[in-house]
């Protein structure tokens, strides 16, 4: 410690102590980042046991150091002491992880997780089976005690049940300011919806022939990440099962997986996560390890794979920078004709499944499980009431038909199995926020579009590290929001990217 | 816990506090071997710094949970609890854990963790600008602190300096006994290098023809993996700058390296690895957490790994394995007929370096290690006098002139900058038990050999599993060698193997 910092924290103790603590907590999340990384992308299955074990040895121990009583009194005693703002930023931080880690008991948290772990391992089962019966005797407890643990996040926090768990990813998101913003979303969305499929109707689009071999997919992922200016210094791109953003900022581990008949699901998937990713690696460096060096929420780091993968991604420009990084791996073909590819990455096809949605249809899968989940959240309904709405809902919405098909319907999501409701909002808010940031970059850059065709992504990374990524939690998300767009959150900036990429305007 | 187990925890309460404590340090240590073989295996440079700080932060709480006073008690108490056999071995053992961990102060410990990293880093270049005068200037400091540590752990245990350090990697060895092992080695070793030598004057070796690629390399090492039986459930194989055998008992992480002109080195060591692998991997499941379930020493384990590497992976019949697949591998190569390939992996050679010597010149570089490094921290000479020891000895055991030649000479390993004194002699200790073990195999299974020959390796790892790898901690070192071998450690087991191999009988 240099003597002018000893000075500091001779002046302000608690607050020292409340960043020691911090210190050593972002360290043993350090270990249970990678054990957690190496286990879904490196680790052989005979090793299992020994590291859920370990694992959950962990979690006790990070459980343990955050809910320690004398937190208490540093939290109380900090906030009297003298603070710059970017420390009072941290404090405030400081005051949310520990509201979180404390609200809870301990019991409640252990019956939690038995109960979500013997609900999703069912489920795995149960979804290919299409047995929604069977899976409502495990979900019904699920729901008990996430109810259970909403009342008591709602008690603490002055909240209502579902904002208290909508709080826990999108911190100061409201349900009344999240049913204003669907309830627009849903007045123009299933007309853009069928305006789009209906456009698309009579293109000629060409599909590009496969095989895919793995090897070759990898050396387009590394390719696209270098153009995407990802760290290599301070990351890895691996395989897993399920693709995955993890590690820590220093050190971040993404993973893709390799469909042999399909590239577009790995690459789309790698630009995806290297939003994440450059987020992570850019988040300032000198204060890692403090609440307040930390992504602001679920909303804002969705906001950034959003923009890496739909903004950027599948703009005319950038797809054009892709074509011959496909064709340099997988040889010529009319499909990687820019025009052609951009057709391919930006169909419109309403359908059952979330995860394949594009991004014109997804809203409407997020806002259909919102739905239903604030609904049960605040018994409003049953778990038994769920496969009837979604059939109406997925009608309404998208025209689609899901009665009976309760594999590709309400079983489809791993989340709900898990206990994690309040989490779908997200995906939408990160849409949101990723066309309002492009419109934002278009004021400064008006020729933006042209210089990322032309291979410069300048315009794009600098405003997003100088605006989210360098601020991390310094502001609570609106503020954020707003200093950085000039405005609060506004859908109408995802409508015009919408009608512009996909009706011309 | 059963209503049985939970009865005998109410019956010997310090006992079953205990236990439970070394299961937590064992997945505490699950996470500090995960990250460590994270580090060398696959980290980007960029997370250097937080990974050093968050392993720093672990071993700060392994230490931290090993010296909590309330150890003191437990340990007295649980002495007189009612334990059965196996039980007592394993307090046998947390009591050495707790006495190793406890008797050092603390600041001596990030004392010799400095000065032993300082040495070390600096190092790296000295050896290259062949600097001992420079490595000097560190090494004194680390001398000092070596032998304060010997001091403290000499009182501790009532042995002598240099027999504190050699109990931490070889329990219940002695210098007396050593000094009378190694004399004999001394009066019949260079006799057996010069007959070796000459008798090999006359061969005719051919030299295989690479390149040799690293892919197919690898292949080979999975598939001699596979022959020797490594559990692929449990384990991996990876590349790393310096070849190691890390992880847990349940996830065995091995490492090698492939230089593409020379195949024989990756194989042998990936040989070597694998006898460690097999060790960690057969100890006792049921116990695994407990001090009991542990590789017995440093010279055990060695031994394992040179059972593999020079008992069996040298010998005629394992040849004859090896040479298909190397063909496989490479294609046909009058170098790979299997008698051609026996004489390559017998080659002797008296040579400066230590890690490239062959089996028979292998100990003359361990003996002269030990000499210097047992009087060093006996302070009977000091540091400045090594290289003229060194010089002195290379010529009497081996015939090597050394003068001079600091880099290839005293400088050319890593232990003595790091601090650590007392582990060399577990490498011929390993060899001369793998000569034992060996001998005893034979006895139990005459045909052996013939058996090996048709690929039928079974006699040699029931009995390794039978007598070693199931045994684990169970009995302290010497009588685990008396149960397995039916006598004492003998240098004559290793000579009768060397006079049968390099002089035919």
């Amino acid at each position: 410690m240099t003597t002018a910092s000893a000075k500091q924290a001779q002046s302000r103790p608690a607050y020292a102590e409340l960043v020691r603590r911090h210190q050593r907590l972002h360290r043993y999340g350090h270990a249970a980042a990678m054990l957690g990384w190496d286990r879904l992308a490196v680790m052989p299955p005979g090793g299992a046991t020994a590291r859920a074990e370990a694992q959950a040895e962990l979690d006790t121990l990070i459980h343990r150091t955050q809910t320690d009583p004398s937190w208490v009194a540093l939290l109380r005693n900090a906030q009297g002491e003298s603070l710059d703002p970017f420390e009072r930023a941290n404090l405030r931080e400081m005051e949310r992880t520990w509201r979180q880690a404390n609200a809870l008991p301990e019991s409640l948290v252990e019956e939690k997780t038995l109960a979500g772990a013997r609900c999703e391992h069912a489920w795995r089962v149960q979804r290919k089976a299409n047995d929604w019966r069977g899976f409502l005797e495990n979900f019904r407890p699920v729901v008990r005690i996430a109810r259970e643990e909403a009342r008591l996040l709602a008690a603490d926090g002055g909240l209502s049940r579902y904002d208290a768990l909508l709080d826990l990813y999108e911190p100061g998101m409201r349900t009344a300011e999240l049913d204003k913003l669907f309830a627009d979303l849903r007045s123009w969305l299933p007309g853009l919806v069928a305006a789009a499929v209906a456009r698309q109707a009579g293109e000629k689009v060409i599909a590009p022939q496969g095989p895919f071999p793995a090897a070759a997919q990898r050396e387009l992922g590394l390719a696209v990440m270098k153009l995407l200016q990802f760290d290599f210094n301070s990351g890895r791109l691996d395989e897993s099962m399920h693709p995955f953003s993890g590690g820590v900022p220093e050190d971040v581990r993404l993973t893709t997986r390799y469909g042999k008949s399909d590239f577009s699901q790995s690459l789309m998937g790698t630009i995806h996560e290297t939003g994440h990713a450059r987020y992570e690696q850019n988040l300032p460096r000198d204060w890692l390890g403090q609440p307040v060096a930390m992504a602001r929420s679920y909303g804002i780091h969705e906001s950034q794979s959003l923009s890496f993968e739909m903004q950027l991604g599948r703009s005319r420009g950038f797809v054009g920078l892709l074509a011959p990084l496909l064709v340099a791996q997988f040889g010529d073909q009319e499909a990687f004709e820019p025009e052609n590819l951009h057709r391919l990455l930006t169909r419109v096809r309403p359908a059952k499944i979330r995860v394949d949605a594009d991004e014109v249809t997804y809203p409407a899968h997020v806002m259909l499980r919102y739905e239903i989940e604030r609904a049960l959240i605040e018994s409003e309904i049953e778990p038994d009431d769920i496969p009837a709405l979604w059939d109406a809902r997925m009608a309404e919405l998208l025209g689609v038909d899901t009665r009976g098909d309760f594999a590709d319907g309400c079983l489809q999501d791993v989340h709900w199995s898990e206990g994690l409701f309040g989490y779908f909002p997200s995906y939408t808010l990160g849409a949101m926020y990723a066309a309002q940031w492009l419109a934002a970059i278009r004021r400064v850059t008006p020729d933006c579009d042209e210089l990322v065709a032309a291979g410069d992504l300048t315009p794009v990374f600098g405003w997003l590290k100088e605006n989210i990524w360098s601020q991390a939690s310094r502001w609570e998300t609106a503020e954020l929001v707003v200093r950085a767009s000039g405005a609060a959150l506004d859908t109408a900036h995802l409508r015009r990217h919408l009608q512009a990429r996909y009706l011309g305007g």
